[in-house]
């Protein structure tokens, strides 16, 4: 049975950039299931399956449905064990967290500074009067106050990336020899920035950016299949 | 057969604090093999088994020498899988690598700065002579430069933790629900900055902190068996 996936998008629904539900799309892809994207816009989620969750990615398997992109993984794991592993064992699916943790306090914390603005300006009419205040009272400053910093922001990227750069002269993955959900995990960051914004993150010869170019050809260029920003 | 462990050590032999050597310490303990602890100064590290590398951590295990702290526990895991895995299974092992590579160039490279003037203190009066134009050399700054940065590593010592922190609201362990090689990993950072350094770096009531006390009591208090430095 096809996997319906309700997915993030703003104005144009060819063009979905959240990161979390990047993440669900590769790990969909790597487990080889059929799945459906369905598109969804920020005012659209709490109708999402009955109101299950307050934020997409959302997936329904069956008579299944769960939220969360990492629970989801966790979830195709346990339901599909004899296809590809997304996690490599117990320890790989806890090192994920880490992997998870760091990418969300370093690249999101980073990425939601420097994309704000042009996240907004893609978005559908209806979402844009709710993402703005809902974002600046996350953030606890105004739009102005945010793109400030966003100068520093986009400079100082580089070096945030220094760990997984660092690693990448052990193996050519996070997952090793081959990818895991942990790839995903920091791709899913790198794919928000890559569709929504402009702003030069990625360096060429930079092993980083080997490294993510070989995540947007896997599963058939899944990720390539949207353009970048320009 | 014990294994011989060669462990980098400063004046006091009953101080070992080389974060490396650490992580096979308890690396050791965890699989619960009987070991032997040979305390070496950096001075005499070309002369450990014949000088098959330039740093220790080396270990002896019959005729198996075996060097790198990162190396010494794949040996391990491969050469006695039937005790408790350090990895959790090939994800798990990969995803080391990039705990360890966020480790080195996070919290390595801060503690290079806060604890170099501590270290040097500590060296037997031989290694003194080799320890300070090495760093200088290796840093590219005099211990002087090095010095002026001391204070504002400390200062945000606390925030370059953030993914840990993370990470520890969603289980208490790298490894999950018990520690792994990676825990080690970060582990030999913070209880090499323990042994050495007088800087605050650890507040009470962090995650992270509570994560280290649980830590230095693992295996029968190995960490904790070296007082903290005053």
């Amino acid at each position: 049975m096809t996997i319906v996936l309700h997915e993030l998008v703003g104005a144009d629904e060819a063009r979905p950039f959240s990161p979390h539900c990047w993440k669900v799309v590769m790990a969909l892809a790597h487990k080889g299931l059929p799945f459906e994207r369905k598109p969804v816009c920020f005012t659209q989620v709490p109708g999402v399956e009955g109101g299950v969750s307050k934020t997409v990615p959302v997936i329904r398997d069956g008579s299944q449905v769960v939220a969360d992109s990492f629970m989801i993984a966790a979830y195709l794991e346990e339901t599909y064990p004899d296809r590809p592993s997304l996690f490599g064992g117990d320890g790989g699916q806890a090192m994920a967290r880490f992997v998870e943790a760091w990418s969300q306090s370093t690249l999101h914390a980073a990425l939601n500074v420097i994309a704000l603005h042009e996240i907004a300006d893609r978005l559908a009419p209806e979402d844009q009067a709710y993402f703005r205040p809902s974002r600046e009272a996350r953030l606890g400053k105004t739009f102005e106050q945010i793109a400030e910093r966003r100068q520093a922001e986009i400079e100082g990227f580089g070096a945030k990336l220094t760990p997984l750069r660092v690693m990448l002269k052990s193996q050519p993955w996070i997952g090793g020899s081959s990818p895991l959900f942990a790839d995903y995990i920091v791709f899913g960051a790198l794919q928000w920035a890559r569709v929504v914004s402009s702003a030069p993150l990625l360096e060429a010869g930079d092993a980083v950016t080997d490294w993510f170019e070989r995540c947007i050809d896997l599963h058939d260029g899944l990720g390539r299949a949207v353009a970048a920003a320009g």
